[in-house]
């Protein structure tokens, strides 16, 4: 990290801006107990933590085996239980503190998890659902988040570029995958940002299909929908490509598809809802006969997950706003023929949209 | 599958066992929300269900996604929720049976969660924590999960010693894992059991060190911690080499950890607590004063997760039983210099024990 980046941390940024929601929120404090939350406020990258927030006031707790790591990724003060569970600590230091109103993740936190906070806490201190308050800061990814997605995708490209090149029939739909896996890590992913998709022929059809061990057939459909996790940060597409000269049929899915994404790139922008650039992509599809193979919505947030918000949903009123990063990615699925999807990931700007994913999206044909 | 062994299906028997665990615990019916659970009772392998059990009867709840492999997986009747949340069907289910008493998994469901249902099903019916029960059956592995087991131990032992020989003085870190994950890809697994760890020289002495971009340096101590995923089913071996002939410190720290482990491994047998394997392998680094040096337990259980019951630790009082399969893993680290870790599957046999993970215990040099 270089000087300038350490001076502007970006979690002090994203710590004062939930310390104002909390205030909004009537919070006196918030336990955080998901991982990409507490990654997100405060660099901490291990996976053992909980952050108490006060005010301006952050602590973070984890184990002895992240001694030395919390207190080199965290600009603030770090605990570190030696004996028990961290939660016990927390529980201190908010009495310790006359906390009044604590928020804890009732969606992340386990039933039992809560029950235990709150008999321990007693009567004194009041706990409130305080789900969402961070990741409502995270639909919004700041300069240095927008970097790290851009090059995580440029990451997944180029693995891609590098995989697909050797595919061919004959080859495993699990060794395309391993491969494609494979020069994620080699170009210096942690990894894939989810389970690597690689369907061939009917079974393109399923949108989750998971790589089988049966080869890839002469003349089909071949679908690959992958992403990695760089830094913590994912990326997302889906390229479709046809081993020999695609039928008729199969180009006539293919652009219809590619119409609809291509509509749906074009919508994103400020001040839209989720719900209109669905509509975009979906129309698109209504006019080629094909609504009803596109079985899903038309895409998601991302960012330290692989789904965050918003959701591209047909119902979903979220207005779009700059520094949402979105995976853009209609599809139709043909039971018994196969199935196209088209996936890139897209940054909302002030006056639009940017496509990040530089990878084509002709039809390519890959040796037979 | 053969028809042999869908003629014995294990869910049947599991679920049966199941059965009789609720009726002890006074429980109507009971909601896995679970994944591993729901595989282990159902043979699903998706990504989202519910299952409802009351009684010898049991509805798996998944969406429309997985259909066909559900019907396919499954042996019981299968419900398809188009729309909405799978929990308002189960609620539903569970008016339309009059159950009065309801168990959740309160340490796998959010509290937001657990709220939800709570709300929707009113006064009438009595919700418990039906946590561990299903945790509990899976202690003991049956013969189809031992065979599993034993497929995942044997191809991460393939790879890792397809990927050793090609580990190098030079090599980064991050490629040798990269290295390992393919070959266990090429072999078959879904994919690593966990995040394969690879650490050199000093870094070995981080009992949870991430491989980093760090080349492998000469006349260092090398540890590799890896397992595979194999139809769901997880591995766990460590083995720690050395680029060049090892110091007579790095032989001492070797052997010592080496004998733990074949003490702690000779320690296992029906009828002992877990403890007591603990203690086998605590005693043996403490006669060699590394007793302070090893910081974490001597092992844990293992099958559809990686980390499953029991934990082999200092105050564990579960006895072992025969079918439990077990990873057997002392540690030592010393800061600065470096750590050794052995570890393998074992099963407790109705005799004793049995090692699946073939691979050399020996201190092998690796071209430095």
């Amino acid at each position: 990290m270089t000087s300038l980046t350490t001076v502007i941390h970006p979690p002090v940024d994203r710590r004062r801006r939930l310390a104002e929601a909390l205030t909004r929120a009537r919070l006196d404090a918030l336990a955080v107990a998901h991982l990409p939350n507490v990654r997100y406020l405060t660099g901490f990258t291990g996976s053992n933590a909980l952050l108490l927030l006060a005010g301006q006031r952050a602590l973070l707790y984890t184990d002895p085996r992240y001694t030395l790591q919390a207190r080199a990724e965290c600009d603030i003060p770090v605990r570190i239980v030696a004996q028990g569970p961290l939660w016990t600590e927390v529980v201190r230091e908010t009495q310790r503190r006359a906390v009044q109103t604590l928020g804890l993740e009732a969606t992340h936190l386990s039933h039992a998890q809560w029950q235990a906070v709150a008999q321990s806490l007693g009567r004194l201190v009041r706990l409130k659902d305080g789900s969402g308050l961070v990741e409502r800061l995270r639909l919004i990814k700041d300069t240095q988040e927008v970097e790290a997605i851009r090059r995580s995708v440029a990451l997944a490209a180029k693995a891609y570029s590098k995989a697909i090149r050797k595919a061919r029939t004959g080859m495993k739909e699990l060794e395309l995958a391993a491969e494609l896996d494979h020069q994620m890590r080699l170009l210096g992913a942690e990894g894939p940002a989810f389970e690597t998709i690689v369907a061939a022929g009917e079974r393109s059809a399923l949108p989750h299909a998971r790589p089988t061990t049966r080869p890839i057939g002469a003349n089909q459909i071949l679908l690959v929908d992958m992403g990695a996790s760089l830094n913590g940060y994912a990326s997302d597409m889906t390229r479709v490509v046809h081993t020999g000269p695609p039928s008729a049929e199969a180009k006539r899915l293919y652009d219809a598809v590619s119409a609809a994404q291509a509509a749906a790139v074009a919508a994103v922008a400020p001040g839209v809802t989720a719900s209109h650039v669905d509509a975009a992509a979906r129309n698109v599809l209504r006019k080629h006969g094909l609504a009803r193979y596109f079985t899903h919505s038309t895409g998601h947030g991302l960012g330290l997950e692989i789904h965050e918000g918003p959701r591209l949903g047909r119902l979903v009123d979220t207005i779009l706003d700059p520094g949402m990063m979105l995976t853009i990615e209609p599809g139709a699925y043909i039971k018994g023929f196969g199935g196209v999807r088209i996936e890139d990931t897209v940054l909302v700007t002030p006056t639009g949209v940017e496509v990040l994913t530089p990878t084509s999206k002709e039809f390519l044909e890959i040796p037979s």
